[in-house]
């Protein structure tokens, strides 16, 4: 039987969660895929760590250099996170020879073209599943299954502490900052939820994702972002009375003006497969144009789940006796010929605080009017603070800039104020 | 570049498909996987349907061996669909050494082993993406990328005419025929919708899935099947009031009381995912011990949705210099220590017609109690007709045998008869 060496670079959550699996279901994978896989070493500073998964002591490593140097060792594992040390020590795992397998989305996101190079200077193998939507299988479709479509879309919802919280704040009514802490108590969120509340997470995902549908590499600096902390538990009220539910949508697209790549809270119909995707699941929508709408749903991160992806590009490598590199995705910048698309179309949906007098409604009517912006929906809201009352309304589809413009003109009234503007997906 | 030959028998709807896929994007495979995907030959009786097509008269034949013996094919497409002659002509192409990708469940279903066997004998390539749920991408992500999991459930929605009938009923009422009409108005049914609507389709698919899943041969004859053209509108909507959705679905469980593998109407909590799968989309729910909840959503026929699963072999397959076999799967039995569990439980609906009198409910109950049924939900309706009334029961997990004997207890009373008994899954 093959026998298989693999090393862990960080036993963190993912780092423990892969060896519990692949400890535990070594024999099934003997049985069932003709292959051995064995642990060979670990990289973990904190030995009591290594020790207390069972681990033996003669294993446990500090020094990437002695792992590049074993001779057992055939697939690296990395999940240490951020860019270094991570980022040396795969780029040293691949010049040894190693195929690597990673769950490092800021890495491959930022350092994905200078990791393949190396990897085919090397013929060994580099695998990322991984490093997006935890144990959905998204990348391996996308790469070996789908592949044969022009892709015109990828939608997704990619983050699940975002989604938890928003799920939270809709289900409940609880406002953001407790719907976060809930979230922290939970384990959903970090301490410092920054880089998942921003939407920075999604950015480097949709990087990822968006480079392999498009088949050019979307450096993850050309994608807009908007994260959630601002967002109003009126507005998931309004959208809702509406129609509509909120998420944060991580959305790529593909037209004739060229790609649009953003990162935003968006209003989806409630009745859009994705609208009912919820706490810490995830989903990725996608459309080609010989399939048609594809959805992949399941946990975007955990322990197992992640896991389940690194043991899966595991075992591939394993049985493939030759890799497969996506080179046109992994060069530094986009190609020469990409446009990206900034002043992007959209439907939105506006919140107003308005004085309570005659003649406003038509003032700012006139102004979504003179910037060439359609009504599609609209309410005016009973309950008042005041002399102030709400206006809420969803636009037919218009562009960015023009929405910029109304919101501006309207503010400059002094009888109206933009207090929210959320993109919509009907 | 690399050139890829390729030849497709049959030239029905997914090979028409597959044929225009793969002519209009013949630039985009080389610049983007490097690849010269080639049609060489086509095989079909039918000569001007081939002509129609644009398909130069030189490459058209009607026997399997001139297209055996033509070195410049690699690889054969068989899309003909039913047992023969589409089992020669795989046979043949693989004992020639050509990779054959297939979208044929019957077959594959049915001499997957006889394949394969073929196949591994002349190191050629067995792809059969496209036997399962059309542009779905299941197949691949269950050996390819979840293929680290034990999985514990496989459960489907992987028939669209079906689907589509079902949908049409719930939604406006419709009763069975006038949905199955409609069907075959669009297209979406056949002229003899037997294979669909009575679940053999379903029971081919499953058993592809379910020995995937299961790392053992599940034979559709162990599959349970119930179709849906017995169907009474009336459940669909006491499923409605009591917040089920009413599914074809196929079900494949592995438990420490062994397999279970049955596909038949189903009524499904509205909430779960798979309820708001609707009209044509398929989607298929699997557990894995570490991935948990996954679900893979869209298209499950159709010309180019399947065009799209055959074309994502065909370029794996020209990529990938080895081919894996799932030796296990691929016996023609299961392995001698399965076990198929046939007095499985679950949650039940039980609509009855009851004497419009005293005691009769007591008398229903205590049958029901006295085999070990206890109820969950309960509607007397208001509606009579006659002196006749009507009785919905959902029950708690409880045995198929159990309901079998319970069912002939009540119709025995003479007062109680039962009308429909659907599984439920809460």
């Amino acid at each position: 039987m093959k026998k298989i060496g693999v090393a862990i670079l960080g036993l963190g959550v993912v780092g423990g969660g892969t060896y519990k699996i692949l400890t535990e279901h070594r024999d099934f994978y003997k049985n069932t895929k003709g292959i051995d896989i064995v642990i060979e070493n670990v990289l973990e500073l904190d030995k009591n760590r290594a020790l207390a998964l069972g681990i033996e002591e003669s294993k446990i490593c500090t020094d990437i250099a002695e792992i590049c140097s074993n001779p057992e060792v055939d697939i690296v594992v990395e999940v240490i996170g951020g860019i270094e040390p991570a980022k040396s020590y795969v780029l040293a795992a691949l010049n040894s020879g190693k195929s690597v397998v990673t769950s490092n989305k800021e890495l491959y996101c930022k350092y994905g073209h200078e990791l393949e190079k190396a990897a085919k200077k090397n013929r060994a193998g580099l695998y990322f599943e991984a490093t997006c939507v935890g144990g959905v299988p998204i990348i391996r479709s996308m790469l070996d299954n789908l592949q044969g479509n022009v892709y015109s879309s990828v939608i997704g919802i990619i983050n699940g502490t975002t989604n938890y919280i928003l799920t939270k704040m809709t289900e409940s009514g609880t406002d953001y900052s407790s719907a976060l802490e809930e979230a922290k108590k939970l384990g959903y969120a970090e301490a410092d939820p920054t880089s998942d509340v921003e939407g920075f997470d999604a950015v480097y995902k949709l990087s990822i994702l968006s480079s392999i549908a498009f088949n050019t590499k979307i450096p993850y600096t050309e994608i807009y972002r908007e994260g959630i902390s601002a967002i109003d538990g009126a507005d998931i009220a309004f959208g809702k009375q509406l129609g509509y539910t909120l998420k944060l949508l991580a959305i790529g697209k593909n037209g004739k003006k060229g790609i649009e790549v953003r990162v935003h809270p968006t209003l989806i119909k409630s009745t859009h497969p994705l609208a009912s995707v919820k706490d810490c699941f995830n989903a990725v929508y996608l459309n080609g144009d010989s399939v048609g709408d594809v959805m992949l749903y399941g946990r975007g991160a955990g322990a197992y789940p992640t896991g389940s992806a690194i043991v899966g590009d595991i075992i591939f490598c394993a049985t493939h006796s030759n890799h497969v590199y996506s080179t046109f995705v992994n060069t530094e910048t986009a190609a020469t010929d990409t446009k990206f698309v900034k002043n992007f179309e959209s439907e939105y949906y506006i919140r107003l605080s308005v004085d309570d007098k005659a003649g406003v409604l038509s003032k700012v009517t006139a102004i979504l009017s003179k910037c060439s912006i359609s009504v599609a929906q609209f309410i005016q809201d009973g309950e008042r603070e005041g002399d102030k009352a709400s206006l809420v309304v969803i636009t037919h589809v218009t562009k960015e800039n023009s929405v910029k413009k109304a919101v501006a003109e309207i503010n400059a009234t002094g009888i109206a104020n933009v207090e929210s503007v959320i993109r919509v997906i009907s």
